[in-house]
């Protein structure tokens, strides 16, 4: 990175807005909060006196809890509220929740919310930092830090490396912020589903569709697996979940074709037996909870980073 | 204020129970403390060591999140309990619930109830100091005294005011607690709102109920909208929304009878079009965002001069 | 105790596992940190930078917030899922979100769960501490052991004591550690409750049934009432809540049959005219309150102690 590299960002909305060299200071920056998770005292000063919301409108554990679990590591006052408490449920709009809340001082709204664009349009009313935490088929960028942390930890390089994408491309936010950023940091990216979950607009990603899990396995070097977000579909796109597992869960036999080293990952939670074996999801190649560790210290890094541009020293 | 003044409140139930020289003395620390929500670092080490305890019967995001940012930006330690995860659902009377909760050695409970004189119910039974954050149709004291902060910061005194309140004065909390206390400040309150919203003993209250909202505003310094509180009715009391926004919601036109400088004020969360159009609540005279923030530093002011009726210094 | 004694429990699973030479030190220690509730500035620093995470699969006030607030009392920080709100709802299971949350590094983690077992299954998929805040029909160890401090504290030994224990024996994991716990301290336990209320191996439990409570309470120093658990009979086992007061219900003139000073005991939440008549529970006996004041001591001592054996000094 040339000297001059300064991170920029008062809001994280999505890879689409992130450099490759934004995307290697997170990691670098990430790579060095990591090991204070391993300390006996999991605590430092940094943020002391942040006030940081997590404001979700979807059901989560895992983000909710690792984003915590980083603000709270670095000693910054953390507040929940979720979509079923909330002021959203008396009828207040969006717009006026974010208002009321940059009323009472906060420095991040970390927000999770079903609508492609709820968290752009945070950004136009708030002066406080905005986290994506997932808006919904749209992105989810800190997921996919983190994942690209997995992948350069146990690989070195990005560059030059073959991933495979595999599942509901079409729905999964996941999956669009992935496809964003491994390409932008040089790795090919092919993706195979069911027809119904691709999306139309798959080649302007930079992303390559397969017509089989095996042709996009082939030669990998990483090789994901998307959760079936039953959630988020309206209607059934695929005929029963024990189709989908024949055709397109990961398994032992179809991983021969990928290289002997590949890393096995999940965004989780894991449908066991549909997206992927337990035998996989347990098995040598995985890292899927390597990705849940860095995806504190990513948070972490976020959260610093963001804090970094309003002009507060650490 | 003479120098021999003591606040001697162990328990805020209501402006009924406060003195002007309460109230004054109230804002005077609320304004002290306002600053410290700007500081970079937001946290001061008043209350380190204190328990306290947000008690929520309602569902409610921007009253019990004020309180626990004022809470943390003084060090205490807090903890939030709602009605659908308390004991409350196992069939434990709310006296009991108090006498447990007590038993754990809190400093100061916040409660938000359903039944007018919960919060006093409570003081009976436990020691730690009670904050009533809303009881039925009688008393929001927090929010009374953010009002008269937000209306004295711009006005410079309250005495002489006219202040109209407009809508569904008789179940609204927020109405009953201003109207007290603007009247104990030596302002003149002037309601309007339609019938079935009236309630009988209005004037005993000290405020002048009016025949129509235009009369209510006519000259007025400050222009209150009440929210219609659908989730506190068994069975409609107006005949639309629209209806009612049509006579009672607050629009520019209507506005030109007030002050030119007067200013427009609503508790929140706001349903745009029905009390208030989006043009006023986001206009000029608006001070509905600086309620909000004024909200956190009364919040800090009553935790602060409660914990200090116990004996323990700042 | 001898001096070579030492502390070896990285999980509380059931007092079970539990020696009396354990026992008796976690009370010891739990009486030392009694008084720092007491303080006015209830926080030592024992536990700062620690993570520990509430893991609630039912819903609890009184245990949540009890350990919630003793671990807050040695600074740790403390993060609360709720089943509701956790990717359990997305079908995964518990190992998959137990060596989630193990990922992201937590020190202890208490968990609450329907099933039997769960703490034991989660203890050979975490590092983590694990303590069981309850599962099932199986134990809840810190409330025995609160019970257990509640004695000492007002009979001086538990050797020797008659303890009577009334009402839902079969289903109540409160039961079932109080029984192991007096009877592994010296203390002889007799029980009586509806048929379809006593388990079949009461007698490898080391307690005596009782064919009527007037038997069970005759000359007893503690009279235990336990809580109809409506919430986890799938069928009703009782006629009705009045016949169960009639026969089970403790009152007055039951308690004749009872020492003189014999100590009144509930778990809580009371059903109050169900298992115990008012009079009794707030009566003379009654340290109802004093368990719940214990309850925050036994839960600083267990996550002192757990982490002590992390090699992690105080």
């Amino acid at each position: 990175m040339k000297d001059p590299y300064l991170f920029q960002h008062r809001n994280i909305l999505g890879i689409e807005q992130l450099s490759q060299a934004d995307i290697f200071y997170i990691l670098e920056t990430a790579r060095s909060f990591r090991e204070i998770s391993t300390r006996a005292i999991k605590k430092v000063p940094t943020l002391k006196g942040k006030t940081i919301i997590n404001f979700f409108f979807e059901p989560s554990t895992r983000t909710r809890l690792s984003f915590e679990i980083a603000a709270k590591r670095m000693s910054a006052d953390t507040f929940n509220i979720t979509a079923s408490t909330s002021s959203v449920q008396k009828g207040e709009t969006l717009i006026d929740t974010a208002k009321n809340l940059e009323a009472m001082n906060p420095d991040i709204i970390i927000i999770r919310h079903g609508s492609s664009g709820a968290p752009a349009l945070l950004t136009r009313f708030v002066k406080a930092g905005i986290i994506n935490a997932g808006d919904g088929t749209h992105e989810h960028p800190s997921q996919a830090l983190l994942d690209m942390m997995t992948v350069r930890d146990n690989k070195k390089n990005i560059e030059g490396l073959k991933i495979a994408i595999i599942g509901d491309i079409a729905h999964s936010r996941v999956a669009h912020s992935n496809i964003l950023g491994f390409t932008k940091m040089g790795a090919a990216v092919r993706v195979a589903g069911p027809a119904t979950f691709i999306p139309p607009h798959l080649d302007s990603l930079g992303a390559v569709l397969c017509t089989s899990v095996e042709e996009a396995i082939t030669d990998a070097d990483v090789v994901m697996a998307l959760r079936i977000q039953k959630e988020r579909q309206d209607d059934p796109l695929i005929p029963s979940l024990r189709e989908y597992a024949r055709f397109y869960g990961i398994n032992k036999s179809l991983l021969t074709h990928a290289k002997p080293d590949a890393l096995i990952m999940h965004p989780g939670p894991i449908n066991r037996g549909v997206e992927m074996n337990p035998d996989v999801a347990d098995g040598d190649g995985s890292v899927i909870l390597e990705q849940v560790t860095n995806g504190v210290a990513i948070r972490m890094a976020l959260l610093y980073l963001i804090m970094g541009t309003q002009g507060v020293s650490s």
